[in-house]
């Protein structure tokens, strides 16, 4: 973007997160923080893909407000400035339901069918076997082009439904008229969180430490990580690269630290708990400006409230104005 | 409904038609003239299926709003009482589109495919095998339920049609809450209209008389059509059961006429043209109140918008309610 003159406008990035809950450190090093980084540099629209999450949780809807809700707080909580982004909900949005039914009508269900994500999961589980689901990367399709999104940041796995889209756009400016940009996957560089037992960080797998998870609590999980299994007594050598702490020390620690962790370690010159305290500090020091964000709204709850409803009707304003251009451009404009 | 207590609110029936245009009196015996008898003693709500003329046409759309409210008139011109029934456009409703979306979340996409009418027209037309003609059922479904029909007028070869309609219903009662009424199949005796050449009445097979068709051109067409092929001669015998003017004679003459066509025809007694006048007349007939109310709205275009736009005010705000409980059951009220 350093090209682009000052008054050039700025380009639009859309993307979404199912409603989790409250996030982990993984959602932040894997999605947030790299949210945080495009919000200045480019028209970001953020969404609550509420939607997404019934394709396939259908069956689970308790406490969905609850998530929804505790997911936007973390938003803000690591940085999200809605001054710069606009927050919304998708279920809030009819207009994405309009556009996803209008798009139907000339998408092949062979583009559906063929999708990896599909056909995976299908096959693991057969409830998932529902039109809503078939359909999910027509839903994200609207999602995107009812902004007209430039650029949609992905992991590589969400690249084909990036693609479907930019078909989706295609054949609709072939059959009524060009109005609708085909969007850039933006592919960014996912660093995938190792979480407490060296897996990915993942709620599933109860190895997550969360964003506003309380200092006393992070440095319990942290002190109670398990390390090298060759490392029985205090006085045996160990191996960072069969210990999950070092995992997180590559992505928290400085090189000092880093050099330290490894020598103390091999030489059996510090114990573990020495290791772990300064991760255990990194995290405390990430989490503090988090917190106190935090704190401040959820003193106010009706101000979190008040960001996602000004954001939906400022997503809202868009997302009219390219339906009607599309239902003028299918002919549906009486 | 006799049995019911005056002041028993009337049960709702929904029905749809897609935008034709013009319609003939096909249209009118095959199903109008059953929505005018339906609308003192039902709650009738009737639309103009616009979305779901896009799934088999998403091609053509031209000339798509002449169409829809070339057809309002017709419904209007035939009897409809505005005052009576509520007419609407399903275009103008994203509360369809957005139930649809929401219920598709929970409908196995294998209760879509073994539909015959889905079946069958992909076999002919691969084109026709997008995810949104794999909806429809589901999209009528959403038509149907969002309104809490208790009955679904249809000929037979809908039936399938409101039996997943009602699948749908009974999968969300069950999965959520008891919501949504399983309407009936409302089986009527449709009279497949006959058309000049004797098939099947259809603006595809140019065997059609509109609605609204001028005196003049009623009778042009009726005197041009073929008889029985076996009367070569005035003098020649004919045999009626060959004849289409006789297949019409069954609809449009009394017992008299009808007898005197069969001998008349039988000993040659009459010509082809003395048996057609009678036909003509009773379309004549037929036709005068329908014109007479038809060229009353014309002079006023503003007028049957106007309808249309309180009708569809009247069904958004049934729809918005009953899309209300359903966010509420399904955990998405925020």
């Amino acid at each position: 973007m350093t090209d682009l003159a000052p008054s050039a406008p700025r380009q639009r990035v859309l993307s979404g997160m199912r409603p989790t809950g409250a996030l982990h450190l993984g959602h932040y090093h894997g999605a947030l923080k790299n949210w945080v980084r495009l919000q200045s540099a480019y028209d970001c629209f953020f969404f609550v893909a509420d939607w997404h999450a019934l394709t396939t949780h259908y069956q689970h809807r308790e406490g969905l407000e609850q998530s929804v809700y505790d997911m936007v707080v973390d938003w803000l909580a690591a940085g999200i400035d809605p001054a710069q982004a606009t927050l919304f909900i998708q279920s809030r949005m009819p207009e994405h339901a309009e556009l996803f039914t209008l798009l139907a009508m000339s998408t092949p269900s062979s583009w559906l069918e063929r999708m990896p994500s599909y056909k995976d999961m299908v096959a693991e589980n057969r409830e998932l076997a529902t039109y809503g689901f078939l359909g999910y990367p027509l839903l994200q399709a609207a999602d995107i082009l009812i902004y007209k999104a430039a650029f949609v940041p992905v992991g590589e796995d969400q690249a084909p439904h990036v693609e479907v889209t930019r078909e989706v756009a295609r054949r609709f400016n072939h059959l009524y008229a060009p109005l609708l940009p085909e969007p850039q996957a933006l592919l960014t560089e996912t660093s995938r969180l190792p979480g407490l037992d060296g897996r990915k960080m993942s709620k599933t797998y109860g190895n997550a430490i969360a964003m506003r998870d309380a200092p006393e609590v992070v440095a319990e999980k942290v002190r109670r990580m398990q390390t090298d299994p060759q490392r029985v007594r205090r006085g045996d050598p160990g191996e960072p690269e069969r210990c999950p702490v070092w995992a997180l020390h590559k992505v928290y620690a400085d090189s000092d630290t880093r050099a330290w962790v490894e020598s103390g370690c091999r030489s059996a010159g510090i114990g573990c708990l020495d290791c772990k305290q300064p991760l255990i500090d990194a995290i405390h020091d990430e989490q503090a400006p988090w917190r106190a964000r935090a704190d401040e709204l959820l003193a106010d709850p009706k101000k979190v409230h008040w960001i996602v409803e000004v954001g939906t009707e400022r997503a809202r304003a868009v997302a009219r104005k390219t339906l009607r251009e599309v239902r003028g451009a299918m002919g549906l404009d009486y």
